[in-house]
């Protein structure tokens, strides 16, 4: 069974993808993942996990309309973006 | 005075990316960094910054040969590659 359990709540413009880690995974284990298909929108990622799984999940996703993190200090803050409408930078409250 | 500063160590394969922050930066500051230009070589970024600092570097260095992020712990995590010599999940010890 995966380490990594995904969650995707769809908000319209936007899909906010959850992960869950059940105990530490390795850099091996990115090989692996497989995140959930978003087509046509942002990607808002939020969990607790290393940078180097962030990493390769804004990878994954730079397809996407945008691609935020979610920061619970803050919102989601845009790190990339592929229309005007949001900029790197700016925050979403979600 | 920029609150980030960057220092490049240059590997020949790649090029240690490290920032360091004199003080907590925010979101809106993404807007107006500007990273060392690298080409032609990946990219390890090493750091203690927030996750949505991370996320937008990764995306600065998208064209880069492959991107990694330095884990204390682990190493340099590859999370993006376009060279079939370093595959995701790999770690480098550098």
């Amino acid at each position: 069974m995966s380490k990594i359990k995904f969650n995707v709540f769809d908000k319209g413009e936007y899909a906010i993808v959850e992960f869950e880690l059940s105990e530490p995974i390795t850099p091996e284990e990115l090989k692996s993942i497989k995140p959930p298909n978003i087509v046509g929108k942002g990607v808002v990622l939020s969990g607790r996990g290393p940078i180097w799984l962030y990493g390769f999940l804004i990878h994954y996703y730079h397809p996407a309309t945008f691609i935020a993190t979610y920061d619970p200090r803050i919102g989601a803050v845009i790190v990339e973006s592929h229309t005007p409408k949001h900029k790197v930078g700016d925050v979403i409250n979600i």
